[in-house]
């Protein structure tokens, strides 16, 4: 199945010049959502002793719920700064313009955690390189990083270890 | 399988005097994972002809991609404002303080579908009131609203038809 057909480019959003992946065609698709999550699965299934799938608020959460229920894994959340209830690991990084904020619960990770990490799409590397160095502040150990889609043009490879880079679709 | 064991009471949060239902410990665990998800499946596994499961962000987006992959069915997302890439029809609600949107891609769904509504929990029902009349604005039928947690002493079920909604527990 070539999963490029159920994604849609739209021109300038979320501003002028850019051109958006737009994955909700593949959502409402059954049978490319599921080839997807296979996927995945197969990309992690062949790893021994993965412990939990973590994964980005929001599109992220898409993924690794579906990810995680058929790998029978724990589901874990990174999430944008003042959603998560409970003691947390904060992490502020640099935008474009601005910055953001991204938390991980202290107690959902400990040094024998060996963790997928996933998200929608990979584009200059600033979130999953946020997310990376919040895993790495509960001590976990980090696998692999999964993604849908990889904008190539964007070097988000640069910003972590590029072995550990896994993308389904490449533009 | 109680699956209150897995929801985790966080006095003062958002703000102080809130008692926050935490869901993380229940995704944590995949075995509660799975009986939620397996609940779910159950509850629509007998009505006929639904058409797509539509998820409200953030966390509704964690129930409603298991649902949909596990029942074979488009997901559709429900986002905050300015999320949607392409037309969406927008709807704009009154909050405790202040006011929220959300918005629905326009080509989503079409008066021929037949569709679930999904999130983690109805409260006081004032986004899902919101998730509904969105529905509606696509022509969809809404055949029933499924929630992980609903919080009783709010009465959400008096905003929409009551018997449309189903909650896995409640508080």
């Amino acid at each position: 199945m070539d999963i490029k057909n159920y994604i849609r480019d739209i021109p300038n959003f979320p501003k002028s010049n850019i051109l958006f992946k737009d994955i909700t065609p593949l959502l409402k698709n059954p049978a490319a959502f599921e080839y997807v999550i296979n996927s995945f699965y197969r990309e992690i299934s062949s790893i021994k002793n993965i412990t939990a799938i973590v994964a980005i608020e929001s599109r992220g959460f898409i993924f690794g719920s579906a990810l995680a229920l058929k790998s029978n894994l724990p589901l874990i959340l990174i999430r944008k700064a003042g959603k998560l209830p409970s003691l947390t690991h904060k992490l502020k990084y640099e935008l474009e313009y601005g910055s953001d904020t991204l938390e991980i619960h202290q107690d959902s990770l400990n040094n024998e955690d060996k963790i997928i990490i996933i998200d929608d799409l990979i584009a200059t590397g600033g979130t999953i390189d946020a997310a990376c160095k919040l895993v790495k502040k509960t001590g976990a150990e980090i696998i692999k990083c999964l993604f849908l889609i990889e904008l190539l043009a964007l070097n988000g490879k640069n910003r972590i270890s590029s072995n550990k880079i896994k993308s389904l679709i490449k533009y």
